[in-house]
């Protein structure tokens, strides 16, 4: 006898082309970055090995936007994350459906209507990325998942499908929006030190940064403004501290006019 | 009796979902520059009224860049473009069936069909963009096109479905790109003056830059090199010319790397 959860998967293999668009999946890159520290969020598929990155299908009353969040909260738990769409994916090898065994995943959920279903058609991918304080996110497993865990940046297993290169562009775009999209002001307090904006930056970009020219750099490109305040560390530090230049930045985001 | 186009024609309204990956396409934006002005590259659909971006859907074969650029060559003539990705749009009301008229494009094609075609569910559509020098490329219109010209960025008339916001989006886009991927290389002689980086960064972003601020700026982070050369343009005028630092462009667009 079927259960709830069994009942609307069979349903969602067999019917799901009429509540999602089919052929086109979405599919979510989440940093997570907390002292010197850049991770990212990686689940899995009820039945299948391996790890891969949350994603799902698109309601046909939903826009990408509210998919995309949709979907993460349903598999992770994570709720308010601000994702941006960075890439779509699409070559024609990107889900090779033979290397896996269905009949594995038939056994444990044994529909076998999943060979013939409209899952198996030819799928693009939609990529999203987020990045949030890992400090402060509890991700759980959502439907059809059984695990949901962070994985430091230079650790991560073999991803499933075309995941691993889904990564890696996340991780380029990110890497090369970090002066222009309000990323790094998530990260870090309200008013915070140089070598707090300095540890940020040196993480995510994954290189050392010239300790005095980086700064002179953002202050020259009036990113970030120096307050006439400073926060005592211990005796003898107390360094002062900076704010974000929101304008600038929102200026930046909307025109790309950072460096002029 | 039917002609060989309108033999292909019914094949792809009737068939295209078995040669082609369905409810999702591609639209271009093609960007043309040419001293100081700014242009854009209409299309049509052959019976229909108004103008639209030239696109079309994705071979089950090919990745989505083959896609893209064979699309542009059938629809405009033009080879070799660098087309790039830059978003996604899937918005559940972007094209609107019900507002046109299905009628007058089935008199002119007398294909009943359509209206249960696989041509019309739901389309997720993916945006290109390029940017290319006006004077050098001749547009012609391709299949199921009967127009193809290029339109100055302050007169484009208002666009079928969304490819307004494609537009709109693609310049964003452009323009937040315009200092870390080579673009305004493509634009420009090997060697160059002063004055003619200034007027495609002015009117790339549609704006006054500062005459010796911005030529600074751009020397400070050493997007480009003075070259101990010049030329001679009349009496009295002969300016530096000054060449891209091709390596900083690659570096920044590899690992944002652009401002540090």
């Amino acid at each position: 006898m079927e259960n709830w959860e069994e009942t609307a998967l069979k349903d969602f293999v067999e019917n799901g082309y009429k509540t999602y668009i089919p052929n086109v999946s979405i599919d979510c890159v989440i940093f997570g970055y907390h002292d010197h520290r850049l991770k990212i969020l990686l689940s899995d598929i009820e039945g299948m090995d391996g790890n891969c990155l949350p994603g799902g299908y698109i309601k046909r009353t939903e826009t990408l936007d509210e998919a995309a969040n949709r979907i993460v909260e349903e598999k992770t738990s994570i709720t308010g994350l601000y994702l941006q769409q960075y890439k779509t994916f699409g070559d024609p090898g990107r889900i090779k459906w033979d290397e896996f065994d269905l009949d594995q995943f038939s056994k444990k959920r044994p529909f076998k209507k999943i060979k013939s279903s409209w899952l198996k058609d030819q799928t693009i991918s939609i990529g999203y990325y987020a990045i949030t304080d890992f400090s402060l996110v509890e991700p759980r497993p959502g439907f059809m998942s059984t695990s949901c865990e962070w994985y430091d940046i230079d650790k991560i297993p073999p991803l499933m499908f075309d995941h691993d290169q889904m990564v890696r562009d996340a991780l380029q775009t990110l890497r090369s929006q970090l002066y222009y999209h309000p990323i790094v002001e998530k990260l870090l307090p309200e008013k915070f030190a140089l070598t707090e904006i300095h540890a940020v930056y040196e993480t995510i970009l994954g290189r050392e940064l010239h300790i005095r020219n980086f700064p002179q750099k953002l202050l020259f490109l009036e990113l970030i403004t120096k307050l006439n305040e400073k926060r005592n560390i211990g005796p003898h530090r107390a360094p002062f501290l900076y704010k974000f230049n929101k304008d600038k930045y929102t200026e930046a985001l909307k025109a790309g006019v950072t460096l002029v």
